[in-house]
């Protein structure tokens, strides 16, 4: 979402009356995807906002490299595209910047050599971790109005959803 | 989110290993905040699919017509944009061509002559009803793997969580 708005205004997912769309008439599920979607706008919105503040980062640049975290021999750069969480980020770009900062190393396949690996480098690496800390400690925060039972309930209901889209009728994985 | 990624692989978010970042040593809330995201991720991308296998339009452009179907008098620009929940898109490109196409009217504020109102015209209003009751089918569909009950904790929950974030401390509002 490199292109996301950058109003100065606050936007409607932090408002009181977020869910405009959502009125009695509606469906039970109709409202609950519409405050599932707010959840995420609002917390994604603070997250930006916090990594810009304190790291001068972007999250798509974050999560980037937290992909490359998980991969210590490092991803294709079409694997690394499929992981990420942030949609719409111009993946090559950032990692050609993320490159000439030495941050990441980039390597053309042994194989095929249209394909380039990209890994964090030590350097990537230590900057990645810095921020990680950090932002766990937002992600934290943020959740911090749920107790563990809350907390243990939400990602159970989100598993079974989850899991029913992924495995459910034919009708719903088109 | 216009520029979302239009890869003919399966996104990540479709993927068994979804939620990649997530490990053991992480944070009962981190793994709680990448399965939000990989939810929204995945509902948003069947709905997006689907508005354009059936309706040629996209989730951008729905949102916008969504959002003046609540709006009988219309909406200033400004409002409208900060009611979308879709996040990066091309506000007034979209409502150019919504005009163009003679689904939605603008006209100019009274007061503040920059200021432009817009709304949905009868065949605006008529082109999206179509498409909202078959959208809201969809979401039916896809929160069907739970019960009554489940969405009713699930709304609760996220309710909190939001709740939380917009009222809770100066910090969280950062």
């Amino acid at each position: 979402m490199a292109t996301r708005r950058t109003s100065t205004v606050i936007p409607l997912h932090e408002h009181p009356d977020v869910e405009t769309r959502s009125t009695d008439e509606h469906h039970q599920s109709l409202r609950l995807w519409l405050r599932l979607l707010a959840c995420t706008n609002l917390i994604e919105s603070r997250i930006r906002r916090r990594l810009q503040a304190e790291f001068k980062t972007t999250l798509p640049r974050f999560d980037l490299m937290a992909q490359l975290e998980r991969a210590p021999d490092g991803l294709k750069m079409g694997d690394l595209s499929r992981r990420m969480m942030v949609t719409g980020a111009n993946i090559t770009g950032i990692a050609n910047l993320l490159e000439r900062e030495g941050l990441i190393s980039r390597q053309a396949d042994a194989v095929d050599r249209r394909a380039y690996w990209v890994k964090l480098t030590r350097e990537g690496r230590r900057s990645f971790e810095k921020m990680a800390v950090v932002h766990e400690r937002w992600v934290i925060e943020l959740f911090e109005g749920l107790s563990d039972e809350d907390k243990h309930e939400l990602a159970h209901h989100l598993g079974q959803l989850k899991a029913h889209i992924l495995t459910g009728s034919a009708r719903l994985r088109r």
